[in-house]
C-alpha cells in the first residue's frame, strides 16, 4: 500500500525523508492525527477534515476554531491503540485534507450546500470523512452528501436530541440538524440512537419530535442504569446491520472532562465511557463520523480538544478496521 | 396563577411585551435561573437570594463573589426538566429578589444578624428561599430566621460537617454553622445527615461534636459503598417526615468539577452524583435551600459557578413540586 | 429631577428603599455602570444599551457576550469622575434598557434592521444612546436610526478603517460598517477621523476608500509622533461643530490592555493614552457613542471588559456633561 | 559582617553547605528574594515580613495569599542592580522572619494591634521591616509600630488616597490607612505625597481629607505631565529630609501590568515607570516599606506578584544602600 | 519522640514558639505537607524531598516545578487522617529536606548520579523518602539510591509503562526508567505491578519489554473490570510480602482531574480511584515512595498539584504506620 | 516570479486552486505567517523554520512549544505592511519550511551541531532564514551555519546579554550564546549593539564580557533616555554598513505584553517600542534573524505569541525589501 505523499516528509534542508507522525510530539506541522496533508482524495482511503464553521449555535460561539486546536492537540495522538495493538496507518491509506471552503460563511444556507457538495466529492471518489466540526449543524450537510443511496443508521451521542425546528428565523442551526435530516431522509429514524441526553430544555419539541419519529432516547440516567456495555449492545441492536454514521458530540461529556463547548450541560459522560462507547461500535459499516462542538476559547487546559482529538483517533481505528477484514490489503 | 412582573420584560424601545428566560442565553440582564427581578416578597412562593458574604472563611476568599457568577452562569438553564418533564416556573411564582444587604460586613455577628432577619421576613412572608451563597457561615443565620417553630430536619451534602467549634476567635466561621445551630436547637441532630463527607483535619473536634449529637456522618467512603441509591435511601430514614432544609456545599463535588472553592478536598462527588443525589429528595417538606462555597477566583473554567447553577435549578424543582402535590395551584 | 425607579431599589425583605450603585461592589444586580434597569425610555435623558451579536466577525467570534461581561466588570466604576468632580448621575436621568433583541440572529440583513429600528426609538424618544457591543457591525444600524437629520460627523478610535466592501458575500460584516454608512449619507466623511489605524491586510482596499472620501486617517505611527493632545486638537478640527458620533473599538488598545477581542493588532494604544483621548471630546455634540468588540471568551484577566466599562464610564461623563451646559438642569 | 543562618543552606543529605539564592531559580524553598528564613531578629538588618491579611478589603479579597505567591515569583529575582551594581545582601543582614501572626482574623481591631505589637518589637530590635500585604489596612497598624517618635513623612503610591473614613461600620478597612494614621500622628501630612491617583469615587471625602490635611496628591493626570522625574523631584521636596516610611500599592500600576488586585483602576503607571519612580528615592532615610494588595487569584499570568518581587527587590536596594553610605560596614 | 526543628517555629518578633503546621493555611513558608524544614537527616524517620528535573521528558516539559507547586498546594493539607484518625506527624518524625541538587542539569547521565547518591545517602541514614518529581526519569536513580540489598518489589501507577528502550540518543529519558531498574536488578520483575497503563504507542517496544520480563501490566480496561478492590488485591499478590517501592505517575489520572503533565492520556483514574488505590497498599514494607510529572505550567486550576499533594499525604501515612506497629513509638 | 507550491493550494475535494494566506484566518493550516509549506529549498528566497528546542534554558522551561504556538498566531497575520504599502510575499519566494530535526535532543552540543548543519544548507541554497525558537542557544548554531564568510555584525535585542559563561557544567545554555559566537569568531563584538539590557544578576560575569569585548550595551535606561529613535541610530551607527545578523528575544518586552517567556523581567519594552525598533533597521543587508524564548505554557492570553508572529511579520519585511531593492525581480 502506498500511502500519500505531501511537501513534510522530507527534511528541506538535507533532503532526507522522513515520518513527520513518529517525531517528538510537540514538532512538526499540526494535522490531524498528524496525518499526511494531501490536496487531492486520489489514492485515500480516509480523508480527515474540517469544518471550521460555528454560525450556527444558539448560544456561546468559538467551534470554528475547534479544528485547529484538534488538530493541535492530536499530536499527543500515536498509532497503536493498545488494547488493539493495531496502527490505523498500516490499515489505510488516510490524509488530511484540510478545511472545507464556504461561499459565505454569513449565509447558513449557503454553508450548507458547500459542505454537502464537499462531502459528496469524497463520497463519489469512494473515500471515507473523518470530519473535526464545527458546531453540529454541519452534520446535516455531511449526511447531505454522503446518504445518497436512502436513509442510513445513525449513532448520535449527545446531551441533546438536535432535533428541534425553526430557532431564530432559521432551521439551519446546530439544534435541528437531525430534524433536517430525518425529514429528508437522509437517517432513518428508527435506525437512529441518540445517547446521553440530558437537561432542560424550554420546550419538548425536540424530545418530542424523536419520539414521534421512533428514534430511540437514552437519556443520561438510562446510561447510568444500563452501563456503558448495556447501552451499547443497544445501540447495536437499534441501528442494525446496514450502513451507519456515527457522530459524536462533546458536550455529552461532563464539562468537567469537556468545559470547551458552547452549550454544556452538567451530569455528563466521563472520558472513559465515551471512548469505551465509541470501542464498542467495532465492526459496524460506518460510511462516516464526526466530533463537534469543540470550542477552544472555553477550554483552558486544553483538555476539551485532546478529549476531541483521541475520540478522532478511535473513530479511526473504527473506520480503518473493517477495510481490514473485508479486502486483503 | 400570576408571575411577577418587572423592569425587564418590556422592550424598552418598542415596548414590545417578552419573557426574558426564552431568550438566547447570552441576552438579558443575568437574574437567578433567569427568573424576574422583584423587589418585594409580595406574591412570590419561591425568593432566590444571594448572599455575597465570604468573611467566615478559613482559607482561601472568593465565595462573595458567588452570587453574582451564579447568576451569570445560571442562563445556561432553561425551564423543562428533562425527567420530570415538569417547569417550576409553570409550579410557581419565583423571582430573584437580589442579595441580602449587611449593616457591617466587617462584623461576623452583625452579619448573622442582618442574615437572619432577612429570613425572618421571607418566612413571615409565607415565601420559601433558596440562596446561594457566600461562605457556609451563611447557612446558621438563614436557619435562625426559618426553623422559628423548633428544630428541623438537615440534609447537609458536604466535604466537612462544619461542627467545629470557635476558630480565631469566633465561633461565626464558615467551618461552625451547623454546631451553632444545634446548639441554638434550629436543627435536630438526631434528624441531620451530612453526605459526602472527608478529607485529614487537625483535630477530630468536627466529627467528635457530629457523632455525639448523634447526627448521621456518612463519609465518602460510604457513599461510595452504598451507591448514591443507598444513601439517598438512608438519608431519607434519618430526616423522617417533618420539615427539612437542605445544604448543599459545592466542595462536597471533586475538585475536577468544582475547583472553585475556598476549602477544595481530593476525592468527592462527580456532578451526576450530585444531581442524583438531589432529585433523590423529592417530596420531602423542604423550607429552603442552599448551594454554597462557590468561589469564582479559583475557577478558571467556570465550570463550577455552572455546577452550582444546575444544583440550583435542581432545587428549585424540588421546592416547587411538593407545591403542586399539595395545592390544585 | 426625578431617577427611573426600577425592581431592585427596594430591599426586598425590609421594604427598605437604597441606592445599589452605592452598594459594595460585588453585590447587586450587574447592569451597565451600575445604573438602574428601565423597560421603558420615558424620563431617560440617557439609555445604556447592549447589543450582544457578533454575527459579522471575520474571525474570532464571541462578543456577542460583551455586554453581559462589561456589565459585570462595570460594577467597579463609580460616580464622580477625578477630573471633573462630576458626577454623570447627577447630571442626567441613566438608565440600563437592557438588550437589543433580534428576529433572527443568523440573517445580518434583518439584524441591521432590527438594530436600526431599536435605535429610531431611541432617538425619537429624546434619548442618547451609549452603547456597547457586539461586533463593529452594529454601529452601521445605529448610525441608521439616528443620523435621520443628515450625515453626522465621526470620531472613529479603531485599529481597522472598517471601511471594507463585501466579504465573504455579505457587505454587513464587521469590516465595513463606515463604508456603509458613507455610502447611506449617514456619515460626512469629510467630518470623519478615524485614529490609532494599524495592522497588515491582504488588499488596501479599506485604506484606500477612506482616503478617497477624504476621510482623516490617523495611523498608529501618526498618533504616536502627535501625541495625545495633538491627535485631540486635529479630530477636533475635522468634526467641527455639527453634531457628532463617537464609536470605539476596543481593538484600537494595544492587546497588552485588551486582549479580549476577535482582531487583535499589536502595537496600539495604552488604556492611559485611551481615556485622555476620549476625555478630549468634552463639550462635542455627541448624538451618542459606542464600545464594542470586547471578546470575554479570549480575555483571561477580565482587563478588557474593565477597560471597556471604563470607557463607556467616560462616555457617559461625555454625553451628560453637555447637557447640564444647555440646560438648567 | 555575618549573615543569617537557616535550615536551608546545608544539602541534607552530604551536609554540603550552600547558598540557595544562586541557585537555579526553580529550585529551593520560597522565600522572599530569595532571602534566609529566620526566627529571631538577632543580627539582622532588614526583615522581610509577609502580612497575610485581606480582611480590610471593600471589594475582592485574595490579598492574603499575595506573600506566598510573592514569595514564589520573587525567586526570579537576583543580587546585583544593574544599574548600581551593588547587591543588597552584601550591604546588609537580611532575612525573610516569616508571617505576622493574628490573634483572630476576622476581629479588624485586633488584627491591627497583632500587627502593630509585631512591628513594634522590630523597631525595638534596631531592625528595618520591608514588608508583602495583604491589603492595605496593614499599612496603619505597622505605622503604629514603627512610628513611635513622633510623625514621619509619607511616600504613598497607589490608586487612591486612601483616607476614607469608615465603611460598613469599621475605620480599620483598607480605604482609610493614612486618615487614621494622620489622626493618630504617626504620619506629618504636610509631608506626605500620594502618587498615580485616579479613579471615579462615590463621595469626594478621600480626596478631601487628603486636600484639608496638606497632603500632596499628584494624580495621574498630573504623574504623566510633570513625568517621573518630575513627580520624584516633588516628592522629595515634600518629605524633606526627616524619616520616612514608602507604602506601594501594586493597583497604582494598570492592570495590564497589574491585574492581580482588588480594586484595579484603569489607566495606572506603567511597570517601567514604577521602577523609576522607586529608584528615585536612594539616599532617604526610610524607615520602612511595604508592598500591598497583590491578590493572586485575579492574576492568570502571575506578573502582579513579579512585579510585587521587583518592587521589593529595589526598595529593598534603597534600604540598604544608606546604610552603605554611614556605616563602614 | 522529638520533632525536628527548624527556623519557622517561633515568631521572630515576640520569640513565642507555635506549629506552622497548624496555621491558617494561606500562612506560613510553603513546605511540603506544612512539615518542617531540616538541613540534616539526623534524627528524621521520613524525608520528604523535591527533585526539580524534567530535562528527560519526550514531550511538554514543566515538571521541574512541580515540587514547587506541590509544596503550595500542600498547605491545603492536615494532619488527621479521616479514615484512620491517625496523624502521620504523631507516628514519626518527618521533614521537608529540601531539593536534591544538581551537579550539571544538562547532562542526564550525571543528574541520575547525582540523585543516586542523595538517596543512598538518606538510605544509609535510615531514613525512609518520600519524593515528589520532577519527571519520571527520577525513578531510577532513586531506586539506584535505595535498592543496595538486591531487587525490590514495585508498586508502578501509570498511564505508561516506562519500560521503553533509548530515545532521542539516550536511556535516562522520562519513559525508560523501570527498563533501567530492571536491567540493572534494582526491581524484581516478577514483584512488579503496572496499573493504569494506556494510550497509544508508535511502537509496542514497552509494552513488549514488561511483558517479557513477567511484570503485571493491569492496563486501564482492566481496571475497570476488576474495580479498585481487584487491583488492590491483585497488586499485593504481585508483590508479595518483600520490599516494596511505590511510584505514582500523576499521569494515571485523567486529565480532567490532572491535566498538568507533560504526556496526558484520556480515560484514566479518578481522583476518588486513585486515593483508594494509594491507601490500599497499607502494611506493606515500603521502603520509600514518589509522586512524580505534576506540570504546573499545564494546570490552570492548581488541582494537579493539589492531587499530587494529596497523594503525598496519604502515601505519608501509608509510610508511617507500619513504623506505629512495629515500634512501641 | 513563481512561488513554491504545495499540498495545501488546492480544495482536495473540488480540485479548485487557492490561496491559503488569503483566506479567513481561523481556517486552513497553521504555518508561519501562512507561507506555503515547502519540503525543499529549492526555489526559495527566505525560508521560515522553526527550531522546537528548550533545552538550554536556566529557569522556566516550555520555549519549545514556541514554534507551534507562533504558527497558531500568525494566522492573524496578512501581506501589505500599512506603512510600507509592501506585501513580502510579492516581494520574495518565501515558505515554511518546517523544524529543524535532532538527532538527540538531550545532547546540547550535538543539537548545536544538528542546527548548525541545518542552517549550513540553508545558507549554501542561497536562502534567507527567518527563525522561530525555542530558546537563545539556538542562535549560537545558526550564527555557526551562515557566518562562514567571517563574522558579520549583531543586532541584538534582549533582557539579558547572553554573554555569560558555562553554567551548570554546560556552555550551550540559553544564556551564553554570543559569547559562544565572539569566542569563535562569527560575530564582530565592535559591530555588535544589545538593546534592552536589565534585570539584577548574580554575577557581572555577562555585562563585564560584553564591555570587555567592546560590544554597545544600550540598558533599558538609556533606552528610555534615548528614544527609540535615538536607539535606532545608535544601533546603526554601531552595525555599520556589513553583514548583520538580528535576534529578537521576546523577553526584551516588559512581561505586560510578554509574559509567555521563560526569565521575564520587569521593566522592558512595549510592544509598539518593539515594532519601531525592528522597523528602524530597513534596509540594513541581514542575513538571517530569529524571534525566540516564545513559551506558551506562561502565556495565558496568547499575546506573547501574538507579538511574536507580528515581530516575523516585520522581520520579514526587511528581509525581503533590500532584494527588492538590489534586484529587478
Amino acid at each position: 500500500m502506498s500511502r500519500p505523499t505531501n511537501a513534510s516528509t522530507r527534511n528541506a534542508a538535507s533532503g532526507e525523508p522522513y515520518v513527520p507522525r513518529l517525531e517528538p510530539r510537540y514538532r512538526e506541522i499540526a494535522s490531524f492525527l498528524r496525518a499526511p496533508l494531501a490536496d487531492t482524495l486520489d489514492g485515500l482511503d480516509i480523508a480527515l477534515v474540517g469544518i471550521p464553521f460555528d454560525g450556527g449555535v444558539s448560544n456561546r460561539p468559538g467551534a470554528r476554531l475547534g479544528p485547529r486546536e484538534i488538530r493541535n492537540q492530536s499530536s499527543l495522538m500515536r498509532g497503536i491503540h493498545h488494547v488493539t495493538r493495531l496502527d490505523p496507518f498500516d490499515q489505510a491509506r488516510i490524509a488530511d485534507i484540510g478545511d472545507v471552503r464556504f461561499t459565505s460563511v454569513y449565509d447558513l444556507e449557503q454553508v450548507s450546500d458547500d459542505i454537502a457538495a464537499y462531502y459528496r466529492a469524497i463520497r463519489e471518489a469512494g473515500v471515507i470523512p473523518l470530519s473535526a466540526g464545527g458546531d453540529h449543524s454541519v452534520t446535516y450537510p455531511i449526511l447531505r452528501g454522503l446518504a445518497a443511496d436512502g436513509p442510513v443508521g445513525l449513532i448520535h451521542i449527545d446531551a441533546h436530541t438536535d432535533t428541534w425546528d425553526v430557532f431564530q428565523g432559521s432551521k439551519f442551526h446546530h439544534g435541528g440538524p437531525f430534524r433536517l435530516a430525518c425529514e429528508a431522509g437522509l437517517i432513518d429514524p428508527v435506525r437512529t440512537v441518540q445517547i446521553g441526553i440530558r437537561g432542560a430544555q424550554n420546550t419538548t419539541q425536540g424530545w418530542d419530535y424523536s419520539d414521534a419519529m421512533g428514534m430511540r432516547v437514552i437519556f443520561m440516567e438510562e446510561v447510568d442504569a444500563l452501563g456503558i456495555e448495556g447501552v451499547i449492545a443497544e445501540a447495536r441492536r437499534v441501528v442494525g446491520s446496514g450502513s451507519v454514521y456515527l457522530s459524536f458530540d462533546i458536550d455529552s461529556l461532563d464539562p468537567a472532562f469537556a468545559p470547551g463547548t458552547g452549550t454544556p450541560e452538567v451530569g455528563g459522560l466521563t472520558s472513559l465511557q465515551a471512548l469505551q462507547l465509541v470501542r464498542g461500535f467495532r465492526g459496524l459499516p460506518l460510511i462516516g463520523a464526526d466530533v463537534v462542538e469543540v470550542a477552544p476559547p472555553f477550554d483552558p487546559s486544553g483538555n476539551t480538544a485532546l478529549v476531541g482529538a483521541t475520540l478522532m483517533y478511535e473513530l479511526l481505528c473504527l473506520l480503518t478496521e473493517p477495510q481490514l477484514q473485508s479486502s486483503p490489503s
